[in-house]
């Protein structure tokens, strides 16, 4: 996605050789147009799945505003993975795996509640970020606890020098990043159109 | 707003006699119709203080679907408070408070970066509940750390039994809730239209 890319090119930063960061127009403050445009990408990029796809599963925080684009377009519901548990708002009967964080190097309990994932359910993930892809890892882990299926991973920017998306594809997952970076330094990006 | 009413009286669960549950449409699982609706209905109620608003502010990670919701249609960004702190991806340069939250019994530190609030900035306030006041408290001391200026706070529900909605009427702020509980036993809402 050209739009996407150059933003990435003209104010990501890079505080690390491999971390990348996009908190002026996604992680922080969210370009509402970007946003906007984003989820649409993700529609046409999922038209065979389109009237498959029963919901859209992402993890708080940062995943939250990209889902919520896309599933305006699609017209299915978010279901948003919480870290962490809280005994009083959430249910007691979860599903639940274990991510952890590249960018700040700890482990985090993820969570949704068991009556809003079913063997029913066709999924689609959406995240921000995929680099080894523990985060989508972990959501699969819940979509299998549920029984449910998973039709797809959209991805907003993937770290194409990490091995979380060649692992997807390679096991036949539907995987569409919008922007998938190549290098940092210097900045490429994988040709996809 | 009687849609999101109707769907609290529905669904809603109240598992303690003050905590209203609403993560099977709003909080964990989101309507993405219901949603949009809301952001439709924030666009009216700020109709006044519409073209003047540059930013929307909210807390993570439950208050990011709805303000981007408003956001796409008052077409500003969004910036969403961070809670914790992450070396890594947030800038050192924040402005913070610390926010105690009712539902939780905890402290919470947030904090949004420096360089993207300024004493430019006319910031509209959208969270998910309004109860005794803590987030929109903290939200508040931070656009006062930027000097910037509160133009009004838009709330999914306020909890009208308890005080953070009449105070923040009494300091004058312009505040709008789409749904205003004024008794958990039996359910009753306070008649807005």
């Amino acid at each position: 996605m050209r739009l996407l890319e150059e933003r990435i090119a003209r104010e990501a930063l890079a505080p690390a050789p491999d971390v990348l960061r996009v908190d002026m127009f996604l992680n922080h403050l969210i370009d509402t147009r970007l946003l906007d445009a984003m989820g649409r990408e993700f529609y046409r990029l999922f038209e065979t799945e389109r009237g498959r796809i029963t919901k859209i599963l992402t993890v708080e925080a940062s995943g939250i505003a990209i889902a919520c684009a896309a599933a305006a377009y699609m017209q299915v519901p978010v279901l948003f993975a919480k870290k962490g548990v809280s005994n009083k708002t959430l249910d007691r009967e979860t599903y639940s795996a274990v991510i952890r964080s590249f960018t700040k190097d700890s482990l985090t309990n993820v969570s949704v509640a068991r009556r809003f994932l079913s063997a029913e359910d066709r999924v689609l993930i959406i995240d921000d970020f995929l680099a080894n892809g523990a985060a989508v890892r972990g959501l699969r882990e819940i979509i299998a606890q549920a029984g449910a299926r998973l039709l797809g991973v959209g991805i907003a920017i993937e770290k194409g020098f990490q091995p979380g998306g060649e692992q997807l594809r390679r096991e036949g997952v539907h995987l569409e990043s919008l922007a998938i970076v190549e290098s940092m330094d210097p900045l490429r990006f994988r040709e996809q159109y």
